[in-house]
């Protein structure tokens, strides 16, 4: 019988050409399908609940599959951890409605961006880290951050153009933690290179480039500028997929 | 002006050969010299704190070195952090006494060893941790590891014959967090392999193929054996080196 399975993923994306498959590069989603390969012996896609860019981590990201597979859920669950590589584990599986799918289900996505805004970085974080060591106005940051939450066209804050560029924003805060900067934020969904954008633009806050109330300008301008650079990827991490 | 520096360094030991120099070979202790060298045009030696084995971390291994050099010493951290690799830091740079020596001068070393006793590892501690998914009888393991706070001959839990193999354990101790058995010790100095091997004969006693009173033969026995295996040496972490 046909199973539509979820399930929730971490990965460190150090050595990953991101999430989405490609021709002859190593990425998450074309990993995750060639071990499912070896379960099923054809072709099962793995449709995940959103495309992370290359060195991009995840916590929990989503994603469904189907297939016809003889395994408990949680031998099937083992199996694949022992089969994938220790970047990438598998950390729940569960079988679901057959209406269920990993990117139209989803009612919203939590990114992390991690700052770390000390002389030196520890070779234990390094990788999961934007290393700024220069003074940085939190204050300034926090403010701008407030004003991402908002329902609007985000094409100022994304390297494409789609026909449908409006994004809800709930939740885009910044905290302090032992000299690490974290911005969190949560929307319905996300654009293209959207978070490290928003993330670009409140490091020149930050810098004290731009001011807090000039945000509302640049989501008026409706397309990228100096103003709004794309943050590194190895800083972000899609923290959780809620449904 | 000829100066004694000592430095503190943090590393993530995954890719090096350990911390001794050898030809060939990526050592932390090659690579810090290959830096220093930049600076000084002759070849500075530098002395640690204690050997560590290829892919053992450190989060406070000490050392020193001699040089004439016109930096201020603020500006030489920065300097060397600038040269190093992200998974080498120097951690605390100071202007010592002549007669400092990092190994001589030590008082103690702390190493802490960590076994991730869950189902399955996160990707972003698993280059850290030992894992053992099956369960561990953490009663027993901790009263094994206060057997090993004495002074004594620890040639059972070493791979090499010395001369002198006496050491003094302050403190051994075991503690769980998180789902990590965590096992921290404290000692005048270690033997080769010491702690690894006091970690596999843990590991023996949480396995229940080895009771806590056995220990005291062990150390009777003065050779190793089938009871003393030694654990891999991603789990360990050199922490502190008190003077």
């Amino acid at each position: 019988m046909l199973h539509t399975y979820k399930i929730v993923l971490s990965y460190d994306g150090t050595n990953y050409h991101g999430w989405q498959k490609q021709p002859q590069k190593k990425t998450v989603q074309g990993v995750l399908e060639d071990v499912l390969f070896r379960f099923q012996s054809q072709r099962i896609p793995v449709m995940g609940a959103g495309r992370t860019d290359a060195g991009v981590h995840a916590l929990g990201q989503a994603a469904h599959f189907r297939a016809r597979l003889n395994l408990d859920d949680a031998d099937l669950l083992r199996a694949l951890n022992g089969q994938l590589p220790q970047d990438i584990r598998v950390t729940s599986l569960t079988r679901t409605d057959k209406s269920f799918h990993a990117l139209r289900s989803a009612q919203s996505k939590i990114y992390q961006y991690r700052i770390c805004n000390q002389a030196s970085v520890s070779p234990f974080v390094v990788r999961y880290v934007l290393h700024w060591p220069l003074p940085l106005d939190l204050k300034n940051m926090q403010e701008a951050a407030s004003l991402f939450v908002r329902e609007a066209d985000f094409s100022t804050f994304s390297s494409n153009r789609l026909l449908h560029p409006v994004r809800r924003v709930f939740r885009s805060e910044i905290k302090k933690h032992k000299g690490e900067i974290i911005y969190t934020v949560e929307a319905t969904g996300f654009l293209k290179y959207m978070v490290r954008t928003m993330v670009g633009t409140l490091l020149e806050v930050g810098k004290g480039r731009l001011e807090p109330q000039e945000i509302e300008a640049l989501f008026k301008q409706n397309k990228r500028s100096l103003s709004t650079p794309t943050a590194p990827a190895k800083g972000l991490c899609l923290l959780q997929v809620n449904y």
